[in-house]
């Protein structure tokens, strides 16, 4: 299985008196722009899911359309999951996903749970790895056995190039 | 500090009758094609290595010279660590790169050695990478303490993509 974990784009501030509260958060004009950008980039790469799960919270939500219309994925098939909330334990996604019968699952989720989910299938004690607004890294778990190997990370700024 | 981890090119073939003594081996044409391409992508990220460090073995050394010149350092600047040889510990060659006073760090060595000293250096129990023949792994080290991010990985094909 190779499992892209996909972070939010630019989400409007906790610090405007116009934010709405915290779940309900919008991508701001920008945050769309670079999304869909690094999108591009990952569908130049060859990305194909079979599975989108995204947090329900509204930035989550709304990265997770502009990816799976770049990649040629329906936004209607993405799923929610409140696995991918961003105070969750990262092994109750992990348990959601070994039940799926899929060659390529994208998760669109929050910092620094992602980079949790990351160091826990990396076996390290902790996070090492800081996911950009718009970053994806990419793992891959070969069949037959448990061990997650992270093929590449890749910045917002990285994916663009390549789509270009 | 940054630290860019490079594994050296295609080589020839243990295989191959005409194959020289293990430390000897060169990078085969393709090899020296691929190293130079992945190596034009590290210029188009912008890096910069203060200093570089290669194995003492010939296809790191040739791996080397090609990333020097593609950033626009002077391959007589390379320096030489035993401790990048394939079957050091990871620890030697951090412990001297620990006394450097540089920004950008480049090393060029051997898979498995590489990738566990990107696990050594995330904190994880084993190796969760594994760096594909000129492709390169960038950490850094927030300056104040001792904890490493792992910024990217870029595979050749990625690197050469995002130097066209």
């Amino acid at each position: 299985m190779i499992l892209y974990l996909v972070r939010h784009g630019i989400a409007v501030d906790r610090t405007d008196p116009k934010c709405p509260p915290e779940a309900e958060r919008p991508l701001t004009a920008k945050g769309v722009q670079k999304t869909r950008s690094a999108a591009l980039g990952l569908e130049a790469l060859g990305a194909k899911p079979d599975v989108l799960i995204s947090s329900p919270y509204v930035r989550a939500a709304q990265t997770a359309e502009i990816f799976a219309e770049a990649l040629g994925s329906s936004p209607e098939k993405i799923r929610v999951s409140e696995a991918l909330k961003p105070a969750e334990n990262p092994a109750t996604i992990l348990n959601e996903i070994s039940r799926l019968r899929a060659k390529e699952v994208m998760l669109v989720g929050h910092a620094p749970h992602l980079d949790l989910l990351v160091s826990h299938l990396a076996g390290a004690r902790g996070p090492f790895t800081s996911l950009k607004k718009a970053g994806v890294a990419c793992l891959e778990q070969a069949s037959g056995h448990g061990r997650w190997e992270l093929r590449w990370i890749l910045t917002p700024k990285l994916l663009r190039d390549l789509a270009d």
